[in-house]
């Protein structure tokens, strides 16, 4: 079989700890061909450790060595390369957010669908262990009613790369962090349709100077995405989701929480645990062994090489990205902005 | 000292179980004169239960020997039973919630100021030693931005009373119990104007023939109010809250929860505990002792009784149950309702 | 409908701690008529406190003023009792163990049938809850393989009643003790028949002057019954079970135990847990609540009523605790035998 | 003083796990001079990775380089290879089973004694310290009366290794698993003869398709050996013994335990636990710090090599571990057996 | 057997709250025949409630009723009464402390041995299970080295009563509280003798307005004992004590603690633990059973009647409760005196 | 900005432990350029791995090459070695203690004094998170009144080293290990002036052949230092400080304890923790996070190095290391010594 020929588009954080090492591991099926930077010292450096043949400023010239390619750059790019990827007839993993905006989204989709090529971003909390195993237990849950999400970081604004730049992130907390929690719960409700969204969105803590912050520092001036998020979505299926997202939050603890209670039951993705009744009875259960990988990245880089190669379905596709873009804009339209 | 006669109108659980206990161990201050009840033999049975005076079938009698009444009927007559109430010259204490609608509310409002009499409702989770010790708190807290409110029963639909009945509750799991913690977070927050309310109101599970239930079993076809709302209220404050509260979740356990972010700290009302930041370091602290009793019925009762005696400013005013009612009014009427 | 008239021979402490009360409880279906016991005060003294018109020294006498019986005495006197009871067309419940040998139990048995009464055995274990929940949940065990049943007592030898006499009880923690979880498992096993009985009886400890214990004091020079038991017992369905019991254990603490490894999945009952296969994962599952009363006696003594009027079937049935006590015998008979 | 010259006869995991590394960390008293196995390419590799001068495809001429072998091939080889090396004047540490039967451990035993050379067991579970805290603790004990093994994995055949095949290993949890745990249980009980055994062996799980394991995969249709065992064992001395071991069993959680209830007092090995009376109080006592190595090991090594050089006693005796085969094979043979 | 006859002078809370109940319950070998108390009406009251035949307003009249006396007054009449009492030919049992200085228990003891009648003290906590199991213990202690006591309360000053005077009780939490724990640490050290005190008493806290308190409220004006002392002990055996006693610290949690650590072990009272070396391991143990009365006030009546009776031995002896407050006297006039 | 040059006398395990290590990572500010020991070859090899320029056997002959020195010797040697830094006009980071006795001490200040030279002492608990929390948190406690002092070891006296060497080292458990915990107290208490000291020390368990030791063996017999400490200092603010050090007792588990009771609040050091009053409640609070530096040895380099280059004030002042020695002097004057 033909390994496929990947391209990696920016190398830095993202790239060198979750993609690159995943697809050096998959080398019965794939290989690394090419880095692209804007930092070309970067990328040479780090092509040179890892044994890269090709390495290019511009990213376009990278595209007729590769088969595929993983973006990873700053979100305002995610479109742009993404289009150009399609038109040179190239595959596409994309990092999340999708992009900056759901018309940019929408392009996308519109470019991948004409390229016939592979689209998909990179929503990795779906290939956790706890997440595959919601998936299925969904089954005993039965229609959803109410979803409940937080992911919640109690003051950790991000005192390194681009996090708190609006122009090149489009967002704070809920583009960069909250995305995650809302794709997997809307994955795991079957990606129904969204009736309404309600949000507020918050930067009121990181404006004020000299805050306590457990990563780093930053500039209080400049500061200009969210911090905290709230939101309120309901589903044409009936179903309604109590959203919240923060890197900045009063609270107690760091929280990373997704519950459903549908009609046959319930579960909880962080510990896995479902909340069924039987014989009269009512049952909390708990996950004493879920099989499969402890790297979420690794089981992602996977589905794609074989979607690539035809030989699975996708698992994140990019008309669900699309809803999490759309749900998020939305909650940023919302009259509560608080910005 | 001139004691204070009181009438108790249905003398059911919530009198037998909070009120009437609560007014007999004040005996230094008040003296329960009069009951009256539609069940007239349950009024007798008890009255000679406790050694009281005066037993009336028509709650209009009773008025002549009172100087306040303490309201414990289904909802539906509370408003009608209050104005009739201040038509004699006569204060209420009304149970929660205040009425069947905010109108009803209102006018219940309209009468206690032209009376000039005192008209409480029974929102008796404030007088919680958590609960007061939280209100201290929010200076710490500062402006309030996230607010969390959970009631939650897994399973637990009222298998006796009228519960279950809409013409004489006004609703179901909301009205009869989320409104205590509604009320409670908006006492905590200062009672600032909401701005939207958007909210869910279910049935799906207790409509459903044979399901399991921890409180006794009641009728499928004929339950006509909700088992589980969701709600989101925005203020013009900035603040926000994520609401939910439930009779019959398919959750892990029962949960009464109450957190509130805040731009200084944070805190939690059940158990109290307080987030903050103090000298660089963030700072989780709990509540080794609180004063006060242990029976928020009796601190409720002992307010009332004080502020009919001009010695007390009222704790829960009957703006303030206003305002409750309003905004469950709002969720019942949100376009999301299921029921 | 009629009400079943009760009798109750022998009223010590296992009558009037659970029998008598149970049957009090019961007074829509059932009244007792009458008490007999050879110490004729305590009979007296028991009737007039619980307002019973008969009292009799002899049991015969009893007969005519009942419908059925409970039997309390010594177990030497439970198959002649019993027997008697048939004779006079009485129906029976009889404490456990059945009787002191599977042969009386046999004649028993015979009896019962002759007389087409009914006759139950007070197991009551199987009406505990955890119990109940488990014989549902064999259906997600499956074929039982491995059984494990501990009922054991850190140095506890009774030191009243005649616990410590072999002549009228038969035995010490094995046949008074360890019976009733014996006979759960058989139960929960489906009363597959037995093939070899393997074990040793010890007396070791209680033999030895001056044992520290914690339920009183006895005599070790006339202790003649065991105070430990292991045994292994293979069935004709391939199961096999590891069986202990003791009332003078040194180990680390009391332990009730009983757990199942079937081929589908195993359990335990104390406290009830479910350990299963689901979607390629393992689970461990606990009850959160199970439904029915907190009292074994009561739904027992419900059972037998019932069954008497021939509205339910029994529980406990007679060839059941039969084998209880054929097994009991193979174990005392075993060549290991140490007393 | 002179090292003793070592030679290991089949250098796969056992081997590099286990001995190799101890015997390395022993190079004041030892060095190892030769590596046999048939697989001659990995006997090669692995002795340039430690450096180790002799390599041979047959073990016999091994003899010649060493004065003593640790023999690490799979079961069946034992026997012979022990034998062999006797008659070359060798001493044998051989891994744990001793041999396939009885009948071969009784050859072995008799060419030691003939050979006047050394021949120990891998039964390295007696070096932990909990093992060894527990052997001198016997006195606290007392004769023991009852013995509980239990070396249980839910779910965990090994998918690698000859460790299903029957031919090869003679059997499977029991052989290759459980006799760790009953060579300790008879080694603190003071290997009393054993006067009855019964036991039955069980491989309906794995003979099921698609079961769910943790270690890996394994061919039901030609997996012929057991995955569950339990057993009841009566001494001479009176004690008996319930026994349980498997590499699938439907239980909670793996469980290591070993407790032993003797006439003075209690103990568990599996955290070491102490169960007594003293001053007319029970007493329970843990470890707070047990003296000796982390690595069984290498004491296991240890014990060898000195015993080899006439230093020391060696801790496990060949008519020890003969007793394990002894009452393993009296368990295969028993009526019970389900394979 | 003649019941030993006991009258009661002082029936306060002490005396209702523990000698008359452990009084009434030893019916079989003692009486109450008489109380007196200054407050004549409450001595009244007491006496028709428990049907007590003699009551005095004048301690003196009640000698000729009683063979003994157990005296429950404030501190400042325990000299008084008990030498009356001898005089009278009257056994005493004195509340703790012994009186208000050394020099009167000086006095008390001489009366005594004058009078060959019985004088113990109420060190109750001597009584307990834990105390006793380490009373005994202390064989394994060997001789003790350091000794830790505390008897410290979070902001606990008591609210009623003649606690805070200081003319009437002769200091605060050291004479009342921490005298027992004192009491207790010296009994089981043998009672050395003590050759060096130094200590600090403190009441800084108290002498504060409006301080939070958990147990009523208090005149910080008035306040004038000790609400936290510090203590050095060393003794003629080479023993130390570290001492720490207070009723309004600001620490975590209240805690009674006493550990000794002598030369062959350690242990802890509350709970009783025992830290050991055997067998090279280090060993902690803690009591899973003790025997004896959980109602320390019951065994300590027993133990005085009994010695009264000439049938046992006194476990509280004079002697020993003089060195208490010698000790006592000697922090108290400790240069470090912060009163 | 030129960087301070480093010398380290006495290159054995604190120096590469912990100095090196500081120094080395802070490349920045500071460099180090030479190593003495009187142990030359190990100089030489350390110097050789970190690749230090200059090695000599006799430290005078460093002091030419540096700016600064850290001495790591035994402790007999700090005072010597400090004044002859000195006269060459070279900083000092001296280890703790600061030297064998407090008149050594005032011998370091007075000469360094006369040089202007920094004198620092290596108590790096000081600069611990918790300890500058709680140095922070003085604030809430306010006045100390009483200190609790626990730096306790089970059975660890140190096999290796001149620990037990009393002319080396000027004592054992106090002076190696108790001292640092003493440091932090007086402190955290803002240094007042002690008033008393009387103190215990004895040797007592390590002068017994065989004990159990789980720090490796020692020679009982040439043992010479105290093991164990208990002592009391009363303070000219009013406070108490109740203390206790060892190497050897017989306790349950190591502990590091340090806690205040103030007038306003208390705190404990190990884990961070604070007893507060507020809003009439009591209050207690945790560190969920504080800011700062893992290694403690960290930061005490660069804040010597910054009061060398006179960026920053000295944290462990040597008139605050000074007082330390002059109560370890006391304690082991006093005349409760058992040595």
């Amino acid at each position: 079989m033909k390994k496929l020929r990947i391209g990696i588009i920016g190398v830095g954080g993202i790239a060198q700890g979750r993609h690159i090492p995943a697809f050096l591991q998959l080398n019965d099926i794939c290989q690394i061909t090419a880095f692209s930077d804007v930092n070309i010292d970067r990328a040479r450096e780090t092509a040179e450790k890892y044994n890269i043949p090709y390495v290019f400023e511009d990213y376009h010239e990278l595209f007729s060595e590769v088969d595929a390619v993983c973006i990873c750059t700053p979100n305002k790019f995610h479109a742009e390369i993404t289009i150009a990827a399609f038109e040179a007839g190239v595959h596409v993993l994309c990092e999340k957010p999708m992009a900056l905006t759901a018309e940019e989204c929408e392009q996308m989709v519109t470019a991948s669908k004409k390229a016939g090529k592979v689209l998909a971003i990179a929503y990795h909390y779906r290939f956790m262990k706890e997440a595959q195993a919601a998936k299925k237990a969904m089954q005993e849950v039965g229609k959803p009613l109410v979803v409940r999400v937080q992911a919640l970081r109690r003051r950790k604004v991000p005192g390194w790369g681009v996090f708190t730049n609006k122009d090149l992130q489009g967002g704070g907390s809920l583009i960069d962090y909250g995305c995650h929690l809302l794709d997997l719960a809307l994955w795991l409700m079957g990606n129904p349709k969204h009736r309404t969204v309600t949000g507020t969105a918050y930067n009121t803590l990181s404006k004020i100077p000299n805050q306590v912050n457990q990563w780093g520092s930053f500039n209080h001036e400049t500061f200009n995405v969210d911090d905290h998020v709230t939101a309120y979505i309901q589903f044409e299926s009936g179903a309604s989701m109590l959203f919240e997202t923060s890197w900045a939050a009063n609270i107690k603890d760091d929280a990373e929480h997704l519950s459903i209670s549908g009609v046959d039951g319930g579960l909880s993705v962080f510990p896995f645990e479902l909340y069924t009744t039987k014989n009269g009875m009512l049952l909390n259960s708990q996950a004493a062994w879920i099989p499969g990988e402890e790297e979420p990245g690794l089981s992602q880089a996977r589905n794609f090489i074989h979607t690539c190669l035809g030989m699975e379905e996708l698992v994140v596709k990019p008309e669900e990205a699309l809803q999490v873009s759309q749900i998020i804009d939305r909650i940023y339209e919302s009259g509560g902005n608080h910005l």
